[in-house]
C-alpha cells in the first residue's frame, strides 16, 4: 500500500442496474419510462446553439426554478435543483443529517441510502418493513438524527398513507423528514401540499421516471425556504454550476407540457394494472405498486432462476440477490408490446419449469 | 432556530463571479472561452436525438473516458470524469484529504479550495506566495495531509516550474498532490507526463476553459489506475450518473477536434501577449500569465475604482476586495475586438482619473 492511501476515504459504491448495449432488448431493469419525453422538451434540446455552450449556465438556475415552482403552486425559492434525484438526496444527506443520533430508513429500500450514510460516516439504524412490506410509522417517532423513505417505497412500489407521513413529520420537528418521491406520479399521493405547514420536510422528486429524462440528470427537491437555503449552501460549497445548458432548457420545456406529462403516466398505470393481473396469472404474487414497476415473486420458481431465463430472451429485469428480497423480480413497466413479449417468455419460461 | 437547525451541515459558499443578463456587455469575469466550440462538438449536439434522453446514460461515460485517453495517450482506467473541475476537485478533497495534518495550498489560489476543507471538515495551511506571487516549492515540503494547487494559479497566472512540481511530487510519497491546471493548455506545461512516475499525483483539467463549454459542465483528472479507482468508488458513493448524454455525446467530439482547440488556444495566448502590452502602456503591472486572464494593479487608481467604471461602460472583469490582491483585476482574454474596447475604456477611465 501506498503511503497517501492512509488518508483515502474507502467506501463501498451504491451499485446501478447495468446498462446493457443489445439493440434487440427489452429493458425493464432500470424504471425507465418506456415514452419519449415531451416532443417540446426534444424541440428545443434539437435547436440548441453549440455557441453558447462557451459561456457558464445560469449557477442559480432560475429558469427552470421559475417553471417548477408556477407548476406545483409554491415559489421559486422553495426549489432546490441537482444531477438526478441522488445528487439532490446526496446534498440533502450532506446538509442535514450531520448529528450524532442515527438517522433512520427502512431496512428494505432504495439502497443508496446506506451508501450516503456510510460514505459521510452517517449513523444510521434500518427498521424492517413489516411481513406485508410497509412501512410502520410507530419505527419513526422515536429519537433520531434524521428520516428518510421513499414514497412509493423502492423496490416494492408500496404507498405509505399521507396521515401516516404526516404524522412521521409532525412527530419530528427535531430532524429533517425527507420523502423521496421518485416515483410519486404513478398514482401515490405527494406530500408536497406540507411543505408549508412543516418546516421540517423535504420532498425529493426526478425527471428520471414520469418525465422520460434519465439520460439528462434532473432532480429537484422542495421545502420551506430556510430548508432549501441550507441545501443551496451546501450545494454551493460543493459545485456552483451543476445544471448545464441543455439540461436546464430541455428540464423547463418538460414541465411545461403537462398534458403529455399526464397523458403518459396515466398509459404506464394503465399497463402497470393489466400487468398486475397477467403476472398473478402466471402465478406471482406481490403487493400493489404505485410505481412503474412491480416487485414480484413466483410462487414455484426462484427469482434468480427467472432472471437468467429472461436474460437469455433479451429481456432485463432487475434483482437484488440478498435477504428478504431474494426471491423478488422488480419489472419495470414497459410498453404494452414489451410487457406482453415479457409475458410470453414467462409463459415459455414457466412452463419448462413445471415440465 | 427550529429543532432540526442543531443537525445542519452550515457552511460559507464559494460565490462564483456574477452571471449578468446584459446583451451589449462584454464579459471578461469568469474566465469563459471568447470562441465557440469545435463546430463538429456543435453538430453532434444539434443532432442529439430528444428520444434517447429516457433511458439513463452510461454511468461509466466510456465514450468520453476513451476519447481523453486516445487524446492523452494513456488508458481508459487513468481517467475520471465530472460535472465541470469543480466536482472533480470536490470529489478528489472528499477521496483523498480524509486525515488529521492540515492540507497545503496557497493563501492566494482558487478560493473554492478553502470552501471544500471547510464543507467536509479537513485541517488546512496557506503558505503564502511569496512577493512576486510565486509558489515557494518548499511550504510543500513539510507535513501535510495533502496538497492541492493550480498551474498556472488563479487567478495570478503565474507558472510553477515543472521540474519544481516534480519534487514537491518526489517529496511527498505519503500524500495525494492534486495539480489544477484548467488554465494550463494556455501556454504552460502540464504534470501529465509524470502521472506514470508517481502514483501521488492527480492532474485535473477542465472542458470549461479551452474547449469552450462552460456551459455543458465537463471536468477530468488523470493518474494512476488504483487512484482514479478510489475516485470512481467515492463519486458511485455519492451519484451513479453525472454526466448527462449531451455531455458526453458533445464532450467526446470536441476532444476529437485536436487542430480547433490549438487554432483556438493560440490565438488567445496571441491576444493575451498584445493585452499584456496595451496594459503596461496604460500603467498596470502584473507578473507574465500562462492563462486566458491577467491579473493586474494599476499604478495609481485603484482596482474597485477601475472595477466599478468598466462596468458602467457594459464592461465587466473579476475583483477580489481582499487582502493581498485587492488592488488587482483578473481580466479575462477576449477577441481581439473585445479587448480594444476594453483598452478604450481604459484610457477614458485612466485620462478622466488623471484629470
Amino acid at each position: 500500500m501506498s503511503g497517501w492511501e492512509a488518508n483515502v476515504r474507502k467506501v463501498t459504491p451504491y451499485i446501478p442496474g447495468e446498462q446493457p448495449d443489445d439493440a434487440d432488448m427489452i429493458k425493464l431493469n432500470t424504471n425507465e419510462n418506456p415514452y419519449p419525453p415531451s416532443p417540446s422538451a426534444s424541440a428545443v434540446l434539437g435547436g440548441m446553439n453549440g455557441g453558447r455552450m462557451r459561456l457558464y449556465p445560469d449557477p442559480d438556475v432560475r429558469e427552470l426554478k421559475a417553471a417548477l415552482a408556477e407548476h406545483f403552486g409554491i415559489e421559486p425559492g422553495q426549489v432546490f435543483v441537482g444531477v438526478g434525484s441522488d445528487d439532490v438526496l446526496a446534498t440533502a444527506f450532506l446538509t442535514f443529517f450531520n448529528g450524532k443520533k442515527p438517522v433512520l430508513f427502512p431496512d428494505v429500500t432504495y439502497s443508496f441510502y446506506e451508501v450516503w450514510a456510510e460514505l459521510f460516516g452517517i449513523p444510521y439504524e434500518r427498521p424492517m418493513l413489516d411481513d406485508n412490506f410497509r412501512i410502520k410509522k410507530e419505527d419513526y417517532l422515536r429519537e433520531n438524527g434524521g428520516i428518510v423513505f421513499p414514497n412509493p417505497n423502492a423496490p416494492t412500489g408500496v404507498e405509505m398513507p399521507l396521515t401516516d407521513i404526516e404524522e412521521i413529520v409532525a412527530g419530528n420537528p427535531g430532524s429533517v423528514v425527507i420523502v423521496d418521491e421518485a416515483y410519486v406520479d404513478f398514482g401515490a399521493q405527494s406530500a408536497l401540499p406540507l411543505i408549508d405547514k412543516y418546516d421540517n420536510l423535504l420532498v425529493v422528486q426526478t425527471f428520471s421516471k414520469s418525465r422520460s429524462m434519465a439520460g439528462m440528470r434532473i432532480g429537484y427537491a422542495m421545502g420551506n425556504k430556510r430548508l432549501i437555503g441550507f441545501l443551496n449552501d451546501v450545494r454551493n460549497s460543493f459545485n456552483s454550476y451543476t445544471m448545464n445548458r441543455p439540461a436546464i432548457a430541455m428540464g423547463t420545456a418538460a414541465v411545461r407540457d403537462d398534458d403529455y406529462f399526464r397523458m403518459i403516466c396515466q398509459k404506464i398505470i394503465d399497463t402497470r394494472e393489466n400487468t398486475a393481473v397477467q403476472l398473478r396469472r402466471l402465478g406471482f404474487h406481490f403487493e400493489e405498486s404505485k410505481a412503474n414497476f412491480i416487485f414480484a415473486a413466483h410462487r414455484s420458481v426462484p427469482a434468480a432462476d427467472l432472471m437468467q431465463e429472461l436474460r437469455k430472451r433479451h429481456i432485463y429485469v432487475r434483482y437484488f440477490p440478498k435477504g428478504r428480497t431474494q426471491n423478488y423480480l422488480r419489472i419495470t413497466i414497459g410498453t404494452p408490446e414489451q410487457m406482453e413479449r415479457l409475458f410470453a417468455a414467462l409463459k415459455e419460461i414457466l412452463g419448462e419449469e413445471q415440465a
